[in-house]
C-alpha cells in the first residue's frame, strides 16, 4: 500500500455487540472483503475454538491473514470473582492485540469476543482504550462480542448490536455444518 | 456430499434484518464459512451493485461459489405506487432464486436485499412464502435487507436484527475501502 493511500485513510473503531448471531461472522465477512482488497489483516481469538473448520479452510486461501488464538481456555468464569490465571490470560491476550495494532503492520485488527473478557472482568477495559488512543490513524480494529461496555463504545466509530429475534434452538434444531461453524 | 450427510442436514431459513451494517456483511461471512465446508454456494442480487470489489475478488478463488446479479437498478422508488417496470424485474430475480432453491443444486443460497424488494412493495411475499413451503429439506437459504415483513420471520428458523447504535457518518467521516466495500 503506498504511503499516499495510507494517510488518506480513517482507520475505525468498529464493535458487533449484542445477544444475537453475527458478531463473529460479520467480523469474518469483513475479514473477507477487506482481504480482497489486498488489506493485511489479523485476528486474535479471545475464546478458543471460536473459529472452526469453515472459516479456517477458507482463510488459508488468504496469504495475507493470520490467526492468533488464545494459548487455553478460560478455567473458573462464574458469578464469582475471577480467577487470576484467567485474568492473567486476558491480559496477555490483549498485549497480542496491542502489539498488533500499535506495530502498523496491519490494515486490519480483529480482536475477537475482547468484549466477553472485559464483560466478566478478566480485563480492565482502561487497558483496552489506553490502546486506542495510541492506535496508528490507518488502522482499523473491530471488536466484537456480547456486553460491549459503554466507554468502549463511546470510544468506537461504528457500532452495531445484533439482536436476536429468533433462533433455531427455539424449535429443537441443532447447530448447523457450514452455517453456524 | 453423500446421500448421508444430506439426509442429515436441517435447511435453516435465515434472516439478517434491521437498520444497522452487518446484515449483508454476516451474510458474506456465513458464504466462506459455508464455502470452506466444501458447500455450493450461490448469491443473487437484488441491489445492483451491493457488492463490490473486495468481496468479488475474494470469492473469485473459491469455484464452489457463484454470484448472480440482477439485470439493472431500480427505476422509480420513491413514496408512491412502484413502476410496473420495477416489479417485473423484483419478480424475475425471485424467479431465479426459487430456480436455485428448488434445483436442490446448491447447500446455501442467498438472496441479498430481497426484503428490500418486498418493504417497497415490489415483490408479494407470498411468492416468497411459497417457495420457501417447497424448499428442499437440506437447503439453506439466507434473506438479507432491513424491514423484513412479519410473514417472513414467521417462516425463518433463525433472524437477526443488525441495529445502529453508532455509524461513522455521525462523526463525518467517509465510507472506508476495505471496509464498508
Amino acid at each position: 500500500m503506498s504511503q499516499e493511500s495510507k494517510d488518506k485513510r480513517h482507520g475505525l473503531i468498529i464493535i458487533n455487540t449484542g445477544n444475537g448471531k453475527g458478531k463473529t461472522t460479520a467480523a469474518l465477512g469483513t475479514v473477507f472483503r477487506a482481504l480482497g482488497q489486498g488489506f493485511k489483516v489479523v485476528m486474535v481469538q479471545f475464546i478458543k475454538g471460536g473459529w472452526r473448520y469453515g472459516e479456517l479452510n477458507a482463510a488459508e486461501k488468504f496469504e495475507n491473514f493470520s490467526l492468533e488464538p488464545m494459548g487455553h481456555g478460560f478455567l473458573k468464569l462464574g458469578d464469582g470473582e475471577p480467577a487470576s490465571e484467567d485474568c492473567a490470560l486476558a491480559e496477555t491476550t490483549w498485549a497480542r492485540c496491542a502489539e498488533k495494532i500499535l506495530s502498523d503492520e496491519y490494515d486490519l485488527v480483529v480482536c475477537d469476543e475482547v468484549n466477553y473478557a472485559l464483560s466478566y472482568g478478566l480485563l480492565p477495559v482502561s487497558m483496552v482504550l489506553e490502546t486506542l488512543a495510541k492506535k496508528p490513524a490507518r488502522v482499523h480494529v473491530i471488536l466484537t462480542g456480547r456486553d460491549a461496555p459503554a466507554e468502549l463504545i463511546e470510544a468506537a466509530d461504528l457500532v452495531t448490536e445484533m439482536r436476536e429475534i429468533k433462533h433455531p434452538y427455539q424449535k429443537g434444531i441443532k447447530a448447523q455444518r457450514g452455517i453456524e461453524f
